[in-house]
């Protein structure tokens, strides 16, 4: 049976995803915004019963099973952490701190029976999927390299907010950065061992509205890592180009390559002479970040429909999820990449797990 | 009047030059090679008509005013000091050191009524030509980034050969990274202030007969490098990528963005929806290195036909070449990029022009 989904957000990414869940037969219960008009609006237009601003009438709505956390990230670890204690089903986006995914992977461990779920849609993505299958299978021979490129246009909002702010999750290493860091250990098997980055703002006033403000939150990333297996990754984000749509992961071994662009795949063995044409776009031309969302919703309905109450899921529909430990990891590898931005150095990539104590009580130390 | 010819090396490159050269009218009349035989199964190729394994007996040839050195880059250094001594115009390749980029610069600037130029036949590519005229011209608006890649399959020799040793001026960071390092301040008339590389040699075994002999020249090198100006640039060299034929430049600015494909050029201000072409291929398919080595031959031509004796020639229609003290520069940030390899830290690049002293006799310390 579908839970009933409780959605915190009001932004692009919600007004994506619910008419996909809806969609799959998923019974959108209740929406929080941060004010109570914005709250109203989507539900409106989204054709949701329930809304509110005030955060726990969703955790506590007795439709709500599944709750989708896609706030501004300085929300995230509060609203995710209280969800799981309460014992709702959680899917949520990037925390904003290192200490807040380390509060919500303790949250995760606690509850394991809760699912808890990091939404990292390219994860889904059939292009993303094959090309995993592929190189498991050899296609590449050894790994060698990796490369990403993400280019487009500007990731602020018109008039002031987090995503200005690089300390409140802002920038597009820590909004689409940490999707193809967790992409790439995703598809290596590998995580990242030490971490080289240089950020740049070279938009520092956004929009209209910001009046004395500017913008800290990158626009320009360039970073590489070193991975386990000798396998080296090289990523470049740059939102300074209004119109470009690139969105390019490669992998490069000794007996070939695999290169996703946007939803497609492409491969090239190193004993033929053409790249050939792996899986091909989608007909309805959407990003690769819809298409995987809408992958993402069809293996969430696969998870919960099979099962007898609307609170039990199946684990082997969402098995290629991102877990509130890759979330983790995820956001090592931000601070690290930051880090080396300040230093000029090379900077470790030391997964912190001391700090996260499955035997404390989480809501001890929250806030 | 246009000066008649002298050759040295064998090599891919001269297959290439000589015959343009010739269809220009340059009379080609000497060729070197490491071996008497080498030299003249290439003069019996290409229709020269003196061929020898002696340097002496090329610079020396009462018919030679014009020297293209295009040897191994160990010998580049001793080849271009001695032809400027005897009096000869030189178009040289890359030195193999530091030290061999010095001592050719205290030479051309000893003869500075002689032309000396480093074979870098990208800045002649008409694409290259048109994107300088339109950065200059405002098109991007303020430059903020630059992006380089280049990929393609090894450049390793089938048998053990200068191109295995990074010592002796091999791998992809020195043979097409300098191209690469010298056309990005030629194009944005900025210089490296602070470079950060990684390399890697992922084949370590070239061709056949490498025997107990494994390759330490780089067939991978990622690299970024701080321009004065605020410009950052980042460069990415891959020769695993057999088959693949890919040469991209691209520039970033603040208004908008001009990107260079092979031999075609595009771009797209911000204001507009889409790309447009602003040079199309020629119809050759002949690719960067070789339609640029064709512009600059013509280029030449025009330097040297309107003059009244074989020796002289005009500075207009070269002044887009490289001198010997960009040279010197492009084999700074080379070295400060492997010096990054080994540290990884930033790298200062401070070109040492104290140790160029120009009222120095050059070839008291030669060797």
């Amino acid at each position: 049976m579908l839970p009933g989904v409780g959605v915190f957000g009001t932004g692009r990414t919600v007004r994506a995803l619910v008419p996909l869940l809806q969609k799959e037969g998923f019974p959108v219960q209740a929406v929080w915004g941060r004010t109570r008009e914005e709250a109203e609006c989507l539900a409106n237009e989204l054709d949701i019963p329930f809304s509110t601003s005030q955060s726990d009438d969703v955790l506590l709505h007795p439709e709500v099973h599944l709750v989708c956390i896609l706030t501004p990230p300085p929300h995230t670890r509060q609203i995710a952490v209280k969800a799981l204690g309460i014992g709702k089903n959680v899917i949520s986006g990037q925390a904003a701190t290192l200490t807040d995914a380390c509060k919500m992977l303790t949250a995760a461990r606690y509850y394991p029976q809760l699912m808890s779920i990091i939404n990292n849609a390219l994860r889904f993505l059939p292009a993303f999927i094959l090309m995993k299958r592929l190189l498991g299978e050899g296609y590449c021979g050894t790994l060698q390299v990796c490369e990403a490129r993400v280019y487009g246009g500007s990731l602020l909002s018109q008039s002031y907010g987090w995503a200005w702010e690089e300390l409140m999750g802002g920038g597009g290493l820590h909004t689409i950065g940490s999707c193809i860091i967790d992409l790439l250990s995703h598809m290596t098997g590998e995580r990242a061992v030490r971490a080289h980055g240089m950020l740049r703002t070279f938009v520092r006033q956004g929009g209209t509205g910001g009046g004395i403000r500017s913008v800290t939150a990158d626009d320009y990333a360039c970073f590489q890592l070193l991975m386990g297996g000798g396998i080296v990754c090289s990523v470049t984000l740059n939102f300074n180009l209004p119109g470009a749509d690139l969105h390019e992961v490669m992998l490069v071994g000794s007996s070939g390559r695999i290169v996703a662009r946007g939803t497609e795949l492409y491969g090239q063995r190193n004993t033929v002479h053409h790249e050939e044409l792996l899986l091909s776009n989608s007909p309805s031309g959407a990003g690769p970040a819809v298409m995987g969302m809408i992958a993402m919703v069809t293996q969430l309905r696969m998870s919960f429909q099979a099962q007898d109450d609307r609170r039990s899921w199946a684990r082997h529909p969402v098995s290629m999820a991102a877990t509130f430990e890759d979330g983790l990891y995820v956001q090592t590898v931000v601070d690290a990449i930051k880090r080396s931005n300040r230093t000029g150095e090379w900077e470790a990539v030391e997964v912190r797990n001391h700090d996260v104590d499955p035997n404390q009580n989480h809501r001890t130390p929250t806030n």
